[in-house]
């Protein structure tokens, strides 16, 4: 279908997707409660959605998801280990925030890179790696009713930006390789979870308290 | 634009769309007492959701939704079909269930089978089946403010998955044709209402017990 | 990546992104309560939600959002000008319901000649041309929970309808040009906005009166 892609990408995509399965199917353990099939289906959506979202925009279908068997493999099994992990540890919401910053780091990474790859401007590739970022975590809070953490938490769309603007910026100047793109993944992972440690977020609308889960830990 | 689709896949994905165009507006009938263009739109969304999403995904764009007229004219005269006889009837649960479990059938059965005539493989073929199958009514849950019903209800993404899988079977080795595509379909139709009859669902979420309807008649 | 567009339907186009941005920033503002990061997104979304879906359903990928610069730059702007000026305005319900009505009449029109030009038929170009028209304002309204008003609300999908039906027919016709689109346009606008100076809408789901939001003035 698609060429095989870059191992690099490859890497960081699946990395994240492995990410993001761990965070929807602990989020679906602790938020929801659903059963293995909804853990696993919500672990596999957002997983999954923000690389489909990206290889939908830039045109590279059918996405990387369906073209190669390793990212459902690696989605199904992130959902499975969650489910087993979930049930036993104490405390979710810890893990459920590292994952979700680990997964937004790598796919800011790999969704700028890709669509340079595919011949998008570097602005277009700056919102590109942003969507890649937020689309999946977006889609498991749309399934389950929560105000998407990208409206109303401050460092959540920003440090993806950045991490996507160094991407594009390195690949652009020829140095892009394995220490730029951990390098710009982390930045974005230690904005995220500094602006997560000191409560850094926008505060959420004031008339809907209880929809914006998240910051306290119910487990 | 698409060249025309074999008759046996039209025919099914025809009668997926019908089932779902009526379940989805006297869904909007029941729970959420929308008028008639309510009705009629949700009834769309939802007979045409799923075929749509896995169009996107295997790149058949654009969708047969819209390179066929057979399928705008097939959910529209659901929809209004539907409004008509919501109006009257008593009891609307029994056949919103019935719908939902036949256009789920009739279209993880033509997801896997499209899916493997645009050459993916057929682990894939089978997870677009039940995303085919399932994409509308989460598309329509999502809308209306529900937790979809993939998420909560353990016997809904697997019979999914069985009738695609069986459909995919019977494809590469050669014996699909009209029995085999009814006989997947009827797997999963009975597997789905049976789950539904004997409350074979996975609990919902405790803390939301409200936002899981669909169990009890209300009307 | 796409060959440059006609001129008018790009005019039309960016028109219809500045008018639906400021709806989406100004929503975000007023229902919301959003900080910047969250009311410039929603603006964004909205302003280009229409339009990419559009985009992927004819097969025009990527988007022209993605392939053309300005239509990135006139949604951002979009929305920093209505975080500028949201914060200034006393009542933000009129400009958010005329910029709404502005968004649905401009993006229907270029919904319509748009999928004309990619060769789908005229029921897909009217239908589509709906689709560009409420795609936007009901990825607005799933992401903060509200149910999209093309469900509730009798005359919101029905102008659009109309508009795209206009366009359709003068493409077909030949007489399509600037006079034509904005003779389309003018009509649904009026159409919407009388339908809701006069509440010609139609009622809300009985059961769900808080759900429905946007009729009265809450600021």
């Amino acid at each position: 279908m698609n060429a095989e892609p870059p191992l690099l990408l490859l890497a960081l995509d699946l990395a994240g997707t492995f990410a993001f399965g761990l965070n929807g199917a602990l989020t679906a353990v602790r938020a929801a409660r659903l059963d293995i099939v909804g853990v696993v289906t919500l672990g596999m959506v957002t997983a999954l959605g923000g690389g489909i979202i990206r290889d939908i925009l830039i045109d590279s279908l059918p996405p990387a998801t369906f073209g190669d068997w390793r990212y459902l493999a690696v989605a199904a099994a992130s959902g499975l280990v969650a489910y087993a992990l979930g049930r036993r540890l104490d405390r979710l919401a810890g893990p459920i925030i590292v994952f979700d910053a680990l997964g937004l780091s790598l796919f800011a990474v790999t969704g700028a890179s890709k669509a340079l790859d595919y011949r998008l401007g570097i602005g277009q590739a700056v919102i590109l790696g942003a969507i890649t970022a937020v689309g999946g975590g977006t889609l498991r809070d749309v399934l389950i009713r929560r105000i998407p953490t990208v409206l109303y938490s401050e460092l959540y769309a920003i440090p993806a930006l950045i991490a996507a603007a160094i991407t594009a910026v390195t690949v652009r100047t020829g140095v892009y390789g394995l220490p730029a793109a951990i390098g710009a993944a982390a930045v974005c992972f230690v904005v995220r979870l500094v602006g997560v440690r000191f409560g850094l977020n926008a505060p959420g609308p004031p008339g809907a308290r209880g929809d914006v889960p998240g910051s306290g830990d119910r487990r």
